[in-house]
């Protein structure tokens, strides 16, 4: 199993930051990114308020960021963090896919995602689940629905094809790009996860589906859902102090979520003292 | 008297960041900045860590810093702060010279310089002053002492020969470029500063001197001299919350002066959310 001294899990301005930070201390690091790199940098037209680059276009600026993390030779492991568990002194670290180690965690994950369809939170870990990869073998055989925002999560709804008996797909995106053909895709808007002790249906505007798991893939899983007992600052920023350590020992959080402004240098200057926290921690 | 929405105690990257940031939303703003712009950072020989510099040099780091301060027509107020007092919703914002008025003040102080000399804090305010230019007409035809650590300071210094009867000067730097003939330069380090209700006598390591005022001269004033009731954390910075606000309404500060770790990006980041916050009070 591949170990870190860090992982940074998220590829905006504060992830960055804080990899080039532990890296220029001597660190093992890796950052994890579902999506895209510097996403939200890259969309923006104009950046003018992050000192040094004076009017400069937001995928100049994002170019910047990469080269530099390029230069400095941090790995940039494409998949999505579903989980991390303290074990002891370090924590596992869990994709879609594969397991790490880690001494130390950065959640840089950007405005962070939170359970938001109807029941969803209530039945999390009890018929809903975020990691296609990690549960589809419990539904072996089963009727299962995958909610998706993304073409980027059909590769791992497809995973479940040659699993589930079958697999409903709702789409929260324009074009389907890659689905499997055992794939049945649905139309409509979803409306309420229901059930008893487990969730067992999922009502969408178009009609009823009786399953045994919905999978809700997003781009980023809810930071709570990736660290138990993580806490949260009016439900929505991940709690912090001056030293951006979170309640969650040895699990650090930087930029857009731990609040405002959501801006790039606040985050930079996050992701830095969250980095070099780290590191003194693991000097220890 | 020129008055700004803000103004800026402090020209390294956590100043130029604020001012950025004010200026991007449209506020007044001014940085004041009694010695070199980007001092720190243009004597640094390579800055890794900053996030969209790749291996840059210090002097570089800096060039980009101040054209971005250019580009947006910041002005630089080459004057040192000596005091900010509150005046209902402003502050009256007094320099070695000039009075100036602002909603909001932060404080971009960089490492923060403290009283230090022996008897140095039990006599500021009385025989013990930051600012020849404000108080030296209160010593007028008496003999005072400067102690200074830069030829900086040299010009403020003058001001007191057309004053008082003996002006004593003890340089803590090498080379005394441009002091007023009268001005007596004494040799030796300072021990300590007596006296009874108030200062009267310096001892150095050569000789005693009996004098009226002793003006220390330095970079910067101690913060807790420039805004009074200014709480410290450690007694080595400036205590701040989340929102980079300290204790005073209408007081921020960012930067190394609010504590570890001493770096560009926290400080940068430091600067935008003290800027931020300060706009977003200013709009109330």
């Amino acid at each position: 199993m591949e170990e870190y001294d860090i992982i940074i899990v998220g590829a905006g301005p504060a992830g960055m930051s804080a990899a080039i930070n532990a890296k220029a201390r001597n660190k093992s690091v890796a950052i994890f990114e579902g999506g895209q790199v510097a996403k939200k940098i890259d969309w923006a037209p104009h950046v003018n308020n992050y000192l040094g680059f004076s009017n400069v276009s937001g995928p100049e600026l994002a170019q910047a960021y990469i080269k530099h993390i390029e230069d400095l030779e941090v790995p940039i492991i494409k998949q999505k963090v579903v989980k991390a568990f303290p074990m002891g002194e370090k924590f596992m670290v869990t994709t879609n896919g594969e397991n790490y180690q880690a001494k130390k965690l950065i959640l840089a994950l950007g405005v962070i995602q939170q359970a938001r369809l109807k029941g969803e939170e209530e039945y999390i870990g009890k018929g809903v689940s975020y990691c296609a990869t990690c549960d589809g073998m419990l539904y072996k055989g089963k009727d299962v629905m995958v909610i998706s925002d993304s073409a980027h999560h059909e590769e791992e709804a497809n995973f479940l094809a040659d699993i589930c008996e079958n697999v409903y797909y709702v789409a929260q995106y324009k074009e389907i790009e890659n689905l499997d053909e055992r794939i049945q895709v649905v139309e409509g808007k979803v409306e309420e996860i229901t059930g008893e002790d487990m969730a067992n249906k999922v009502k969408l505007t178009t009609g009823e589906y009786d399953v045994a798991c919905v999978f809700i893939l997003r781009e980023t899983v809810p930071p709570t859902e990736i660290v138990d007992g993580l806490e949260l600052a009016s439900k929505k920023y991940i709690k912090v102090n001056r030293n951006l350590e979170t309640n969650v020992p040895g699990v650090y959080a930087a930029g857009d979520c731990t609040g405002e402004p959501l801006q790039i240098s606040k985050a930079t200057g996050e992701g830095q003292v969250a980095a070099l926290n780290a590191v003194k921690e693991i000097g220890k």
